[in-house]
């Protein structure tokens, strides 16, 4: 958990100045050149000012105050020393530091917070996942007891010498961007909640910047931190809960909609037998692959008193001894998975499907139909899409959070204040 | 069609060093801040090196030289004096030039070709559509005329002093981005061409570096060209020819999909009736919302004989004077658009949907209900899209070809030769 990042994530934020964005307003020209320096840092490893000059085509003098601007701020370090050549002096090596710059996710779901703290240099500071009540708790109390928890987060973090860059809440609904409010969370119960807003207050003015963003999309941000280092740069991450959306990647950036509303793919058409939905219409897809439609086919009466994990490990051990019920719920659930998987395929062309949720429990049950479906269905070979589960298990979002608070300093390093 | 673009293209383009690109490596940070230079005269107007200089946070040594670069290359004029305050001197303002650097863009289609040379100040050089029977033609006689076709365009080019900075060939298939071919078009029955290279060897050394696109994506770039201005960040171009695909703009970026497969939704599962496909499969898309269905629907036998245009222009009047069958055509073509879209919007959330090919003669028609069929499955307020026609008609492609091979002058002017 403490891997540093060796591929980048490239510009997935939207571009500088859009409502979007979290606070980064068009960076000087001098502040985006100190970002490049540092995502090439990131991407390319350490190397000596002169390298940096010849490879940016900027002056040694540039290079060096730019240098300066960013050790300022404790994001690149001195290094040992290295030989450029046969002659000349050795030349010291500037490397990627902000061991000590740390963004932080929360994501606030039905029944749990989950909350990470990672620095600029990959090392995870903090993870947690805390049971919480949201479905039945009111709003203010979910947002004190969140609150109070983020505060002592920070606290704590603030203790160590860890300046934090952000705070990405994460909420399984759409987001009002413009505003910081959630717009609706169905399986919340939730809808029109300026939770920025509303958090920002409970923490008090001295708090680093706090943003929404959407579950998925964060998922789907922490899956490509995964994958990006092999060469993945379209990726759909599919979240499998009461209902199901998809987060989206398209050549290493985040794809949300004009108004954040990409990806709510759980109420597409694709139920033949029009089964009634709480959205209102017929035949949704998270009708046929939701957890309730899979729990229900499966049939775990018995198990169902017991927390939802327990049940699906029992679902997943009755699974791989052969259950013929639960392996024909699965085979069920693989066939409408593939229907509208194969509709996204079609439209985007990932080259990698991670199914999380309670997809990832069934992995070897599921990914194999899946993969035969899709191959299938290709017109051309070119076309192929690999699809996996998901190995980030519940704290994929807040990972997603941090990470994309982080960013903000590849836009514009100044953000970080100076060190004393 | 000769207004200047006001809204910049920002960097639709895949990375730098991407096998999507077309030959700009990833430039010397110098040539990336005289492109950023560039694109800012182009989306906020000119202004004085002393405004560039505080904008940017470079040095005004710094903004002169590479103010200099681009004037060398005849990308930048100087123009009257402005003053910037009440003491010193008059300034001269610098502004985007670009009249003699062109781009082009070449569509080979099933029965024409088309071509479009748009310098970077926005103004259309050349424009023309030649009939070509490309679908009954062997593909190396295609190949011989549509180079000796771009061969005279580019003679001529020259001939007025224009530097071409390259050529986009757009074709109604699946593009080889590695390789520069034609994987398959199955409405021209063309297969595995390297078309790329084929033109190339035709047109000889001297020729401008040459790249392939699929023709509904560079619909989409040539129809966010127009809507950009207006705020449009997110939006789907839809063909409607006998098969029918998507180009996708989302937050200003062209999505190609890993291996350029992205918008390949004429076969999605979208009939109820389960009609046999040319695919193979059963219940695709295209096989009710085509033009070919269309016109079975609408019953113009009569017409058969005719022009595709007249037959168009023909149903067009039947269906203003109200005749019922044509009306009758157009709602059930209307009930699939909105199906299909519907998937769409879910998926991807634009903000505009743009109408093109067949569905572009039929506005009045098609519009309204595809709004309401859309507005009535909304679950957010939030969710509206736009849907509007294409009133590029047979040059929109052509015309996002020219724009796709200028916008590499503005990742790197430096591909731009200096004047002698």
């Amino acid at each position: 958990m403490t891997q540093a990042p060796t591929t980048p994530l490239p510009g997935y934020l939207p571009r500088a100045g859009s409502p979007l964005r979290g606070r980064v307003a068009l960076p000087e020209m001098r502040a985006a050149n100190m970002g490049l320096l540092l995502r090439r840092l990131r991407s390319h490893g350490g190397r000596s000012r002169a390298k940096l000059a010849t490879e940016t085509g900027l002056s040694k003098a540039t290079i060096s105050s730019l240098i300066a601007g960013l050790a300022d701020r404790g994001l690149v370090r001195e290094g040992e020393l290295v030989r450029g050549g046969a002659v000349g002096r050795p030349a010291q090596r500037v490397s990627l530091d902000g061991a000590a710059v740390a963004g932080v996710g929360l994501e606030i779901n039905v029944n749990y917070v989950a909350l990470t703290a990672t620095t600029l240099a990959g090392t995870v500071l903090r993870e947690s996942v805390h049971p919480l009540d949201v479905l039945h708790l009111d709003v203010a109390t979910v947002l004190d007891r969140t609150a109070a928890h983020l505060r002592r987060t920070l606290a704590s973090l603030c203790e160590s010498g860890v300046t934090v860059v952000g705070v990405t809440v994460a909420q399984p609904g759409v987001i009002d961007y413009a505003t910081g409010a959630l717009r609706f969370a169905p399986n919340l119960g939730w809808r029109s909640i300026p939770v920025a807003r509303e958090l920002a207050d409970r923490l008090g003015p001295d708090a680093p910047h706090l943003r929404l963003e959407n579950d998925a999309k964060l998922a789907a941000l922490a899956e490509y931190d995964q994958h990006a280092r092999h060469g993945v740069r379209d990726l759909l991450y599919l979240t499998g809960e009461v209902g199901v959306g998809v987060g989206i990647i398209a050549d290493g950036r985040l794809v949300r909609g004009w108004a954040g509303f990409s990806g709510e793919v759980g109420h597409l058409p694709l139920d033949p037998a029009q089964t009634p939905c709480t959205c209102g219409r017929r035949g949704c897809w998270e009708r046929v692959v939701g957890l309730g439609p899979f729990l229900a086919l499966a049939g775990d009466e018995a198990d169902r008193p017991r927390p939802i994990e327990d049940r699906l490990l029992a679902l997943r051990a009755r699974a791989d001894a052969g259950d013929p019920r639960t392996l024909a719920a699965l085979a069920t659930v693989a066939g409408h998975l593939a229907h509208g998987l194969g509709i996204l395929v079609d439209v985007l062309n990932p080259k990698l499907i991670v199914l999380g949720g309670y997809f990832a429990s069934f992995g070897d049950h599921l990914v194999p139909p899946v993969v035969a479906a899709l191959a299938d269905r290709r017109i051309d070979p070119g076309m192929t899409t690999e699809v996996t589960t998901s190995q980030l298990g519940l704290l994929a979002t807040a990972r997603g959070g941090a990470l994309l608070a982080l960013e903000d300093v590849f836009d514009d390093p100044t953000i970080v204040p100076p060190r004393p």
